[in-house]
């Protein structure tokens, strides 16, 4: 399946992008400097998969032994720096590229859990975690309640609603198909909650 | 010693259930919503063991292995969520939960440590991690200074008293014993200090 | 390089002292408990290193090992809170410590980095975290944005035109004479940046 494995990791990169993009203008409306924005665009990126590998062992983590990452998020805090005047509204392509991007970083990490051998609700969990890790890294960085506790946004219930489509296609369709699957339920899920303004219920 | 491995989990459990309410508590009182609700009672329960599991080495940590902690977690935040308005009064029933898992927490990690081959002074700083660290990250996401730093209370003090017996007394009574002790040392000296207010030496 | 070893030993024990003094003081402003003090002079201090070992999987991590660390830290805190009202203007002294343990940190980070194979670029992201994250963590607990991310201080930019300059120079000189001149480098340059107030552009 090289075209799937070549099809993920150009949903990879957009995620990266994506995630880098959305730490940047985070960063920008708390007048970080330079460095501040830098590492914001860093850890939303790779925060959840970060976590991930610490928390099953994968060490060292992805991006350190990936010198690639660090390069793709470095252009991408540089150039939209410079473009971000002009980057009036792309808040709709930037959620399309963040929903892409949350879909496949939870099959992947579901799949590094099934790889080490967890159970299916643990491997959600963490499918979970490496999708939603780094935007509550940015936001407790920069001194929020992580967004994804109290705006009843359906974000890690996307993530949870896929991975649970996953394991149950899985057996049926087989693990490509069932991941290619998953991914497009939790983007598209993703894309129409943010669209129609799908809310979790109030406590 | 079956009946003391009995005991532990039995405890353990307890203490689980115990910090995750206090979790839930926690985030009711920020208006989160349903899914921070669950991730608050999720890091309150498991922050503690989890750190100290990444920083020993002991990977894949422990709940990603035994999946009954998050079917735990996740029963105890339904029935909290769905019992709050009649647990008007439960504040020193969960005080007393707390504190027997925090004597527990406190003397596995302990264990851990000795596992490993560390130091007694290291092995205490690793039990008292184990205790405290769950509610130092639910505080700090949840946008507090951690409770645990600026109250005054006996809390993780109380953990260091335990672990220092707990070595004092394992050379002379055995492992198990000293285990037992230690564990009723933390649980009574934690319901003490909370009951008659003891506190911290101010600065 | 005996001498060298115990240049580096010295250093790295001045570097700890001086975080943990640094922790201390920021605790202090916030009105926090006894023990609230030792956790943030003890966070501030190992905090780097501690992610460090963790995202290269170097477990169990330093101070968990080296007992000597816990200790320091511990008489460190309590002689400044012993001596804080006469330790009126150490600023400055505080300052040139902390620039040196920057120094050095920045540079045994790069080492660990070279020792499990990762590219240049990544060793000095790694080096940066070992000497930055410290501080980080004291603020992300302390409720403040990190204040590496927004005072435009040159603090991090520091790490990582030291670890640039040990790349350049590691070829030429030897590892040893590249690790001295980039300790160096970082070291003067912070104080050098920090007595004549040298920021980062504004955005």
């Amino acid at each position: 399946m090289t075209s799937l494995a070549t099809f993920s990791s150009v949903i990879e990169v957009l995620g990266i992008i994506a995630f880098a993009m959305s730490g940047v203008f985070a960063a920008l409306e708390k007048k970080l400097d330079v460095f501040g924005v830098l590492v914001i665009a860093f850890v939303t990126s790779v925060g959840g998969g970060t976590l991930r590998d610490v928390l099953i062992g994968a060490t060292p983590v992805g991006w350190l032994k990936d010198t690639h990452t660090l390069q793709i998020i470095l252009a991408t805090t540089v150039v939209t720096l410079l473009l971000r005047k002009r980057i009036g509204n792309v808040e709709t392509t930037l959620m399309v590229f963040d929903a892409l991007g949350l879909g496949l970083f939870t099959v992947i990490g579901i799949q590094k859990g099934i790889a080490v051998g967890l159970s299916p609700g643990v491997c959600v969990a963490l499918g979970t975690i490496t999708g939603c890790f780094g935007g509550v890294v940015r936001d407790m960085m920069l001194n929020h309640i992580p967004r994804l506790f109290h705006v009843k946004e359906l974000y890690a219930t996307t993530c949870i609603v896929g991975g649970t489509v996953y394991f149950l296609l899985s057996g049926v369709l087989g693990v490509e198909a069932a991941q290619v699957v998953a991914i497009l339920v939790i983007s598209s899920f993703r894309i129409v909650s943010y669209l129609r303004k799908w809310h979790l219920p109030g406590l």
